[in-house]
């Protein structure tokens, strides 16, 4: 049996690819200026967790991580982008982000905006690019890029950062607008990533069904388990607060649950996204050796 | 020999297909405020002519243009959200456009900036699903989606955007300067719609070619014809200014070549354009007819 890739070695492999695609004849037309843009908050770093399970997803169906490196790249290169326009003075305000100065601190609120746009539009670019140089398997390519376009389009990522604006900024909502802006905002970028794997290999309705049911679950675990590590070690019980962030009115799952809640459901989401992986056995060692890393993080 | 449509006809089938899919089963599961905020802009109308450039371009190859209102509704989406972006403060800080409200006005800014988001991501999104659902022809419609793409992107209006708003912060640039940000800015979502509706048809690589170079052309003369048309009827020569409007400090056609060296471009791109587009003999009078009455419009 081959050996399973760890996340530190796929994360290794989506660099170098990040690297590629930004660099020499894939941004020869393009201004240095949006390219530096795009780069710096590219190279921001984290711990490229959505373009990693795609590509693990891809070894575990029986296909080969190496040709899909495209598609990961614009997993990552949409989940980049939707944090810099999320940085902006408009949106959330946000001057640092992993220890530096968001995009638009550096670039200015304009090229910021650019750079976002120029992100979601090359990573369509080197998706479909992928897609016509293999017309025996354009189909399959095809359907991949059209499920990640979903994921982070309307009905998707870019749907939940609105309703998560509109709550905050209206200090309105509750356990139904919580789930539905969890599920836009911070799911759907693991589900339909996962689902595209599923395209990418070929793989049957139900393998695709249970990838995207564990990375919904995933999704919410991750985004409930972050909400928990922006209070935990305060004395204050925010669950006895109104349900939002008291400073930015933004809606969180300790605002909503409470933090005995909150934990309760991270364990939930841990246990119904390791039971719908399992119709893969022994070859979904990569996913739940994750969840049970991700579950035990701390910031 | 069928009658050749009009602009007015084509824009009438693109103002029905725009609502088509952006009601009803097509944005089903997308917050209405997103929605509202996306056709908002969307309906602020204009005369549509890149979409209405791509069916001309399709129905004179021998296509259908009925079948690729999704390519068209895209490219009319796409140039949609770049309004709105290039509207926003952090960019020109337009309050008024076509005598409406801009979108950040109505809906704030954080809002305007997911809808423009959210446009981008519906046009990749419906020409994906065209291509999908139609595998028989799936591999010109991906090549089209890509084209598309491709002229929206890093190497292109992205691009020319990030150029210009450059040199205008900087105030500076001449002729080279001026040239890229027109061929990005402009140009590049004329002649790649056009590159589409090559690929949609499968014509061949002359006529592909010929389509583009029309629409490069068309596209320099529309953007000089309108720098033209915000400046005539001043007494002042703005010939003999330093290359950039002394307001906004953009450059501008008129601002490097004077009024008559701009009136000169204009005829001279004019010309060009008909020389290339003959090639098509009689069935191009829709493209002949379009860049002579461009030529003599009025704001």
């Amino acid at each position: 049996m081959i050996r399973v890739k760890t996340l530190k070695e796929y994360a290794a492999c989506v660099e170098k690819a990040l690297v590629t695609y930004t660099s020499g004849d894939y941004v020869k037309n393009v201004p240095d200026l949006l390219v530096d843009a795009m780069t710096y908050s590219l190279k921001a770093g984290g711990k490229r967790l959505r373009p990693c399970m795609l590509l693990a997803a891809v070894d575990m169906l029986g296909g080969n991580s190496e040709e899909c490196l495209a598609y990961a790249c614009a997993v990552e290169m949409i989940h980049t982008y939707s944090l810099i326009h999320d940085d902006l003075p408009g949106m959330d305000n946000d001057v640092l982000r992993r220890g530096r100065a968001t995009n638009h601190v550096v670039y200015g609120e304009g090229q910021a905006i650019l750079a976002g746009d120029g992100l979601l539009s090359l990573a369509m670019e080197i998706m479909l690019k992928d897609a016509v140089e293999h017309p025996e398997d354009m189909a399959h390519r095809t359907e991949a890029a059209l499920e990640i376009i979903r994921g982070a389009g309307v009905s998707g990522m870019v749907g939940g950062q609105c309703l998560d604006l509109d709550c905050e900024r209206r200090h309105f909502g509750g356990q139904e607008e919580l789930k539905a802006i969890e599920l836009g905002k911070t799911c759907c970028m693991f589900m339909y990533p996962m689902r595209a794997a599923a395209c990418l290999c070929g793989a049957s309705e139900e393998e695709k069904k249970a990838l995207e049911e564990y990375a919904r679950s995933f999704g919410r675990m991750f985004q409930i388990a972050d909400d928990l590590l922006d209070v935990e070690g305060s004395a204050e019980d925010l669950g006895k607060s109104i349900g939002k962030d008291e400073k930015s009115g933004k809606l969180t799952a300790v605002g909503v649950y409470g933090l005995e809640g909150a934990r309760g459901l991270v364990d939930e989401e841990m246990n119904n996204a390791l039971y719908k992986i399992s119709i893969f056995g022994e070859k979904a060692e990569f996913f739940t050796d994750l969840i049970k890393n991700m579950r035990g993080r701390k910031k």
